[in-house]
């Protein structure tokens, strides 16, 4: 399928990415030929600090659902939630046909699809080293082994009908890796040889000099921590990195240490990775449950578990409260962490840092101490890799504009000209051809805001009111009116979140006092009427005249702004008619209205 | 007033920390002997992710307010935020007779004042190096020069009854200060031959080894970005750092730059080091408004702005915004961050970096840069300060509870026995005598909260709605009812920053539905009463039952947790009386009750 890159073609390749371009998370790729489209990855990302409520953000997939026909299916690189935390949710609202992916990405995703009751929605078909799937009628993908913090990663090459694309996925060029499962050099060789029309490659760590260090490395030094360790080892690492995990168990087991693995992540990614054979051959009874462990001498035991980056809920978190059950820290154990904090996580990771060595333990942390390494390739493998595959055009991904640009700089001293090179954004559609890289069009590329209760979507105005609400509060005020406009019972007046002060004390005074002087004017808005028939009153006018004296009154008195809400129960205020239509209250609005 | 250390005395020295510890921010010191007390600076810290819609966090002074009789006065350190930044808020409810200072921080601290109209509530007196001044019976306090990133920084030794106290204020050791003003060693040292009794020390920069660079080693790096820079340089920095302005308008100078400052905090820190003398010598040529720099060629411009650590409302934040009026970023720019994004402050800086590459700038920037140092010394800094004072008794501050204890560590490394070490927290009160150093007492260590309006406080209980109605969001229900106990009218619902979905589209009905089913029960709660007279009823337990159906058709709908608010319009609640006592609404509510 791989094309001469000197044919001509009258149709280009048309590149989309819904998400991962100017940001880290959220990877969704469209590749679209003609009248089919193949999908790579489908990620979810963090909601970050404004967006209350929020428990992960989606790429808007409307685009897709227009196209849904052209659906031919989808290939997963590796197993990380940026990669296939979005899938389950598209699957509610687009057919995906058959998912391809590598066995722990799709081991991870069935679970996910299982407890959404998603299995049926699509096939999931694992691949290995070397497989070569096609999707529709363009797409035929080879899977080449790559090397990175998730075991079972893959790079893709793409061959079209326009030529070979490589996506490099997420990848670092570890040359040790502790699966022994080298990236496919020779692969990737091969393709550079025969002709690699585009790369798309992965610039989370453009900014760094230097090689990203081998996972290998830091063996030694969390061996040498957790053998100087007088007492228990509490390790917390990514619960998705099973290297670092195989890495410890076999640490401990040198150090004739029973290990207990405590959160729900590190547990199921453990559970995964065994039935899988990623985790390295250890005797069972390695793997104890934590009654057990605390009953054993501290030096004896090592536990694993979830809570690297500070995360609320996590386990670590709870241990360093004193709320977790199972776990207390004791003076003498050290703690590690096998991890740095992701940016934005900082504060969170130092509180609980903080909070272990108040409680007594001994904490390792922090960048120089050798315990953790990035899984992204840094300058100098950014440069390998445009090394062995020569591309003509490069498309830099995977990264916030800075580092977007900086790697895209690092392709121009590797020789690839400036207009060979694109920089794009979320729903730039960029046209391939054998001559020329270029946006041709844009898609919208929105954003999804899922609820804390997983269940519903955020949309802008919900989170416009939520931020309101969270700086300034509300203020709400129920006034119930006669047909004959008069108040039917003294106005009620809520006032939450609101920062009050001595000279805000009679806020609700000053409102109802306010409200009463507006009823004055109520006359103003009586309707002509027939001699003989009821007052009628334009309930509109009246109603926004009570919205407009409440605002002033807050504004005057509170010199903040909270969302005001004024709950009218008043005769019908789409019409004129007298009679409310109410719902069946059965009779008792009669009994009211009678004159 | 210095007492031999073998010398017994009955009183101990109180010392008391009310914020600073376990913290970076509102340094605030308590120093108590007999019935007097001299209090040591007056900080704000900044609010926390949490703290919705709050400005600025304040010590609680309920305890100093209480023994408002014994304060004799205030001595101040520095001009930074975190030292003087509450004694404005102070000052409204507490009286301090005096304050001691550096010109610059008074300056400072003037302004402030002089807006808050509190000038007239204090004496503020300026102090140089080597002034001593005496506050009440027993505290002497000298002044030693030291070198910190704000200019005009001191060291205190504190004479007391029991020894003398040395409090670092915040410091490093730069041996080629940019204003030529030397740390007093000597005077350091000679304190640490007669005999110190406690040392209080910065900690800031516990975790960091080695010594902090000199403010001079950045000149070099500026220097050579300045001068490469092919167009206009646009440079931010922290705005209380006069020794990092000195040096940019220096090296803006040999390079052949005018210079525009924009940023309000920026203008103001200028003028007020211009008029103390504290700015270096400069042709008045030199800074120009950015209407004249806007007409010059670009690369004889250089811009000083505010906003280096991504603040929202900052200039550079504007300009990376296409907000600002006077600056545009234009392709040639070069802009320079000669500052480090605090813990916190990480995502809002990339975030305007990377706006700023995308408008088309140059963005110098980062820690490998050399183009920004700490204030605050490292390890060996610090045992240099043990070093010349060679204290009897260590007491750690300015900074979280690792770096407190990290502190600690390096004191016992330098031979100070761990029981002759306080760590302590907010609010603890250590006894200090020349015998022993321990913590004797609690005193309440609270926090206030200043709403964004900067008029309010948000207490506790604003804080969690706060968080809850930014998280789910509300349900306000009004309802009113006539004191036959039926409907008045149709009862209203507003529901605001609620995640919503197709399952949840009909809420307001269904409440209203499970309303008038709850309506069908108000029979129960009907009170005895006379043959005759108008029925009763037990309006408080109707109301708890609106409430509960509100609440639980809620939860049940929404899986969520909005904040709900039911508001009531009954007869009265607080007793059985018919008639509703109303605020003066003129006859509508004896019309109403006619029966």
């Amino acid at each position: 399928m791989a094309e001469n890159l000197n044919t001509h073609t009258t149709s280009p390749l048309k590149i989309i990415p819904l998400g991962g371009l100017g940001e880290i998370g959220k990877n969704t790729w469209i590749f679209q030929y003609n009248d089919e489209i193949m999908l790579l990855d489908g990620g979810l990302s963090f909601p970050t600090e404004e967006m209350h409520g929020v428990n992960l953000v989606l790429p808007n997939i409307d685009w897709l659902i227009e196209n849904q026909d052209k659906v031919m299916g989808m290939v997963v690189t590796h197993g990380h939630e940026d990669h296939i935390g979005g899938i389950p949710y598209h699957l509610q609202r687009l057919r995906i046909p058959v998912i391809y992916g590598p066995r722990l990405a799709l081991a991870l995703l069935g679970d996910k699809l299982k407890e959404a009751e998603l299995l049926n929605r699509t096939e999931l078909v694992s691949v290995g080293p070397r497989s070569t799937v096609r999707v529709g009628k363009y797409f035929l993908v080879e899977y080449l082994q790559n090397t990175h913090s998730i075991a079972d990663s893959y790079t893709l090459a793409i061959h079209t009908p326009v030529g070979v694309v490589i996506h490099t996925g997420d990848f670092k060029f570890d040359h040790t890796p502790v699966d022994g499962r080298k990236f496919d050099y020779q692969k990737l060789a091969e393709h550079g040889e025969k002709g690699v029309l585009c790369l798309i490659s992965d610039s989370t760590n453009a900014e760094v000099p230097g090689f990203t260090p081998s996972e290998r490395s830091v063996y030694p030094n969390l061996e040498r921590y957790i053998k100087e360790a007088p007492g228990r080892v509490i390790v917390t690492t990514f619960a998705s990195s099973v290297h670092r995990i195989n890495m410890l168990l076999e640490i401990a087991q040198k150090t004739g240490r029973t290990v207990s693995v405590v959160g729900h992540s590190m547990l199921n990614m453990i559970a995964k990775a065994k039935s899988l054979g990623l985790l390295a051959d250890f005797p069972e009874s390695l793997l104890q449950p934590v009654p057990v462990t605390n009953g054993l001498p501290p030096e004896q035991v090592l536990v694993l578990t979830t809570g690297s980056q500070g995360e609320p809920m996590s386990a670590l978190t709870r241990i360093s409260k004193g709320e977790h059950r199972q776990v207390k820290i004791k003076t003498g154990d050290t703690v590690i962490f096998s991890a740095n904090p992701i940016p934005g996580n900082t504060i969170s990771v130092v509180r609980v840092v903080d909070r272990l060595m108040q409680l007594g333990a001994n904490v390792i942390y922090g960048k120089e101490r050798g315990i953790h390494v990035s899984g992204h390739g840094a300058i100098e493998d950014q440069k390998l890799m445009l090394a062995l595959t020569r591309p003509r055009f490069f498309f830099p991904c995977h990264g916030e504009y800075r580092m977007i640009r900086r790697h895209a700089q690092t392709a121009r001293e590797m020789g690839v000209p400036a207009e060979n090179i694109v920089l794009t954004e979320n729903g730039d559609v960029v046209g391939l051809t054998p001559e020329a890289i270029r946006i041709v069009d844009k898609i919208p590329a929105g954003i999804d805001l899922v609820d804390a209760s997983r269940s519903s979507m955020v949309n802008d105005n919900v989170l416009k009111e939520r931020q309101r609400l969270a700086e300034d509060g509300f203020v709400a005020v129920a006034i119930a009116l006669t047909p004959q406009a008069t108040f039917a019972a003294r106005p009620q007046i809520a006032v939450k979140a609101v920062a009050r002060s001595a000279e805000t004390r009679n806020l609700e005074d000053v409102i109802r006092t306010a409200l009463v002087r507006a009823q004055e004017r109520f006359g103003e808005f009586r309707l002509p009427g027939e001699a003989g028939e009821p007052e009628q009153y334009d309930w509109m006018a009246i109603r926004q005249l009570l919205e407009r004296t409440v605002k002033q009154v807050i504004r005057e008195m509170l010199q903040s702004y909270p969302l005001i809400q004024v709950l009218l129960q008043t005769p019908q205020v789409d019409s004129a008619a007298v009679l409310p239509s109410l719902p069946p209250v059965r009779g008792e609005a009669e009994a009211l209205l009678a004159p």
